[in-house]
């Protein structure tokens, strides 16, 4: 296989020869592995998928330089980096377009702080749906540049995050957009459970024995479970892992609440941490991810910020995985989790790693496809589509 | 198929529920389609592939909007932001260690501006190798962050990328290193051509009239026409694709040179155009690359860097792909030849988009992994692994 026969020259480079013939190249189409594998359990009829850039299918990494630094022999890394716009938020974004192309609607809304805008933005870009994102007066210019590169239309709602959220869910329920807000659509938690199926795949048609998780809104770690949930009603499996959920030190609404303890106001500070991506004042669906991982066996555990960074590091560094601080969180958690003795590390131990940044390049953002609003009035006004 | 069946509540969150059973989970594994499904024609022999991190299978798009936008109805997008560093660079990191792995080799270092340093650091990372850099010292600090971050060393030349590339090779010849040097290493094109093979599989063991591809050194244009040449050897083909080469204007020695036209010194300037990835003053591979095209029946066309600013905008708003300015240089260098009657709109075209900048988050760059160097003794004293 593969052997080289020769080497020829051309205008001075050097191109290896082979003994050439049909039978060099695999036979059959190459598989395709994406989100998609798993409609039987996804609410859209039949019919080919719509939605035209692959979605999930994301690597299960065995990770061996990092398994021997941590002393974790079985332990995996879930890269959702892999996906288009380097999220898993790729995974919701590309299931409420697909319903909503079957459907013709042509608009997509969300509110979100970062990662979420940016699928929505890019993902409505490669559907030819029109996106209207609506952000706090107070996101990062070059997040916006991203948006509006991808031609998102973009309200600023000065009252904040949660203002952003209730303006976009009216403007879905009065223009008949699509809504995207997670914890408000389904379609989010629908979309995002199959991370758990292509874990269980990936082993082998095998659990493991506990995963960890970033949670900001609650959705990602609540829809693993769904999705365990649905492979034991399915008959596959009789047991669910463990799920450890990871908040930023700085703002740890949920793991003072599963700790039963009361919050300090320095720990309900968003702005405080480096993990903008998991630092939410009020998850949206906090009660459902407390009672999943109360039922799992799991816990909550926070992190710091250096740990966070360190995280990140360690990711690069020892398993060539590129994440924001956010996004490495799993690993921070694991580590504090075994401190407290939550995981053993001979476990089988899956690490989700989340999201990575991307760049909108030299684009700066196009202030035509900004404006600041208050009411839905000031929205319908600014829309010139 | 997909039929929701009813929804329960869970803490205030909506889980839609289907008719479970075994059969709603597809059988049979999941495929894995990476570039080392064209093993018979790459340079390592039998064995299971040791690199850890699945790379190439990168969607080929059929980009719906940007088809109807660009009145070009069988237009293709070969998507290698997709590959885990976000560059068409991951597959020759990853056949260069590959081949490390097998003979025990630690150590791979190359000298780069850009994309191929990330690729080359964060692979060895993953493959608990060590990757040693040599950049210029106008190599911007957050490109130094990124390769610090993933734990390579770095050495900074000041007499430029020339010196870094002369530096790299002699400490892989002294030191036993792997020489992951574009164009030195016959093995970077090994695994570039696997591009052609992927985009003939992809489009049903069909060819398409013309394939438009970014042009620096010339490894990844060359190794095109190499996947090509060797489809046809196999017999599996009986013609190749046209290959057009891009430029930037502001560095064009190849173009200029395949007019036969005299260059101005104002298009030999490679600080000036925002395409660094392509910005190479005297290609490694340049007679090669002007051999192919001419070979092909294809064509060099330079762009300005308006003309690449506004294919990243399109192909973002357009197609949902990101990417930097030399990584969309395809795009704008169709505009381009379709002025030019090199190309028909009705043609079979694909456009290689061979990258995307990504970010090292908070991260700066860690000076005890930074050394300016002038000579392979001080690279010596300076290594303290
Ligand atoms: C990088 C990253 N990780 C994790 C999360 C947490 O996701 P969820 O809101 O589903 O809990 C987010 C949410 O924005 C994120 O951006
Ligand atoms: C984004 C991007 N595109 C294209 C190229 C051109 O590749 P080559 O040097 O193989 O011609 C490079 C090279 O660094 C690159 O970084």
């Amino acid at each position: 296989m593969g052997s080289v026969t020769g080497s020829v020259d051309l205008a001075g480079c050097e191109w290896l020869q082979y003994d050439y013939g049909a039978a060099r190249m695999a036979r059959g189409r190459p598989g395709l592995f994406t989100m998609w594998r798993y409609r039987e359990l996804l609410p859209i009829p039949d019919g080919p998928v719509r939605y035209p850039v692959p979605i999930g299918g994301t690597p299960l990494l065995h990770a061996p330089a990092l398994r021997q630094t941590l002393g974790t022999p079985y332990l995996w890394i879930k890269d959702e980096t892999r996906n288009p716009s380097a999220s898993n938020k790729d995974r919701a974004t590309a299931l409420v377009i697909e319903d909503g192309l079957r459907r013709g609607v042509e608009t997509i809304t969300t509110a979100s702080t970062g990662n979420a805008a940016v699928a929505t933005a890019f993902g409505a870009a490669a559907a030819g749906m029109r996106a209207v994102i609506f952000v706090s007066t107070d996101c990062l210019p070059e997040k916006l540049a991203l948006m509006t590169q991808a031609g998102a239309w973009v309200f600023q709602v000065r009252e904040g995050y949660a203002a952003a959220v209730d303006l976009s869910r009216a403007a879905a329920r009065t223009f008949g957009w699509l809504d995207r807000n997670t914890g408000a659509n389904p379609f989010t938690i629908e979309a995002k459970k199959t991370v758990a199926f292509e874990v269980w795949e990936q082993l082998g048609r095998r659990l493991p024995d506990v995963m960890i998780v970033p949670v900001g809104d609650g959705p990602t770690l609540v829809a693993l479970d769904k999705g365990f949930t649905e492979l034991v009603s399915c008959g596959l499996t009789t047991r669910q892992p463990r799920l450890i959920g990871v908040q930023a030190e700085r703002c740890q609404p949920l793991v003072r609440a599963w700790l039963d303890e009361p919050t300090r106001p320095a720990e309900l500070d968003p702005t405080a941490t480096i993990a903008d991506g998991i630092a939410v004042l009020r998850p949206a669906i906090g009660d459902a991810v407390l009672e999943v991982v109360r039922r799992d066996g799991g816990a909550m555990v926070s992190v710091t910020d250096d740990a966070l960074l360190s995280a990140v590091a360690t990711l690069a560094g020892r398993a060539g995985v590129g994440a924001e601080p956010a996004g490495a969180a799993a690993l921070a958690g694991l580590e504090k989790a075994i401190e407290h003795d939550l995981i053993n590390r001979t476990e089988t131990i899956v690490l989700l790693v989340t999201g990575r940044e991307v760049k909108a390049g030299q684009a700066t953002y196009d202030p035509s496809r900004v404006t600041v609003v208050e009411t839905l009035d000031e929205v319908e006004r600014a829309l010139t589509f």
